[in-house]
């Protein structure tokens, strides 16, 4: 298990880009939107993981909703799993509340399952596993 | 510039460390006490970064106050430099709102200076120059 990346909630995604590429000099590696998630994402390099901003597009999206509430700032954590099923039922049997207790469709083919914060000491943790023959060129 | 660790405030370390390693099964690197932060910590291997838990000795600490204002939860994302006076300069000639203007003595030989969140969209920003020779053995 490792980190896939950093989730960051921006409230401006063009303001937030000329920081990380420009002022950081980070590089980006693909911009994609999620309709499903409500959520414009931006992907940098961090070195091995990403550094993902995301823009709400709608103020009633998860991302929205942690602006309005918390204002922007780093929303989750995501660590790269192998088998992200297996890794819900170790939690879930561990007595970990999850969010997801099936894992759904993430960005870039993956699947993903969600741990609710409060079963990991207050931090949003996601858990990804990336498609068969790995992430596209993109991502 | 990559990210070098991930900065969690926790409330109860022995709890998180139980999190950390036993359900998430993370390999713990290497655990310090810095006073000068007022901060306790537990390192994880992420992956070629690493996962910090930070419990504070004090509630007038800086992670005691985050604790007690916002909740356990991530503090701040730390990006490894080659030199941080420069990067320091770089990020304040670009008027981006620093904390240290100047560098200053982090755990395991680091120098390190902070980035405020006003000038990082939101997020609180280490920069860290590995000492000369890399960090001691158990960082």
């Amino acid at each position: 298990m490792r980190v896939d990346h950093i989730g960051i909630a921006v409230d401006d995604l063009a303001a937030a880009k000329r920081f990380y590429g420009e002022v950081l000099g980070l590089k980006l590696l693909f911009e994609e939107e999620v309709p499903t998630e409500q959520v414009r994402i931006a992907a940098y390099d961090g070195g091995g993981m990403r550094i993902e901003l995301l823009e709400s597009t709608s103020p009633d999206g998860p991302i929205g909703r942690h602006v309005a509430t918390r204002g922007p700032g780093i929303h989750h954590v995501c660590y790269q799993v192998d088998d992200v099923q297996a890794a819900v039922d170790r939690l879930a049997g561990a007595g970990v509340r999850m969010i997801d207790t099936a894992p759904r469709p993430g960005a870039g083919g993956c699947r993903v399952a969600f741990v609710h914060p409060k079963g990991a000491r207050g931090v949003l943790v996601e858990l990804s596993q990336h498609p068969p023959g790995g992430l596209p060129q993109a991502h």
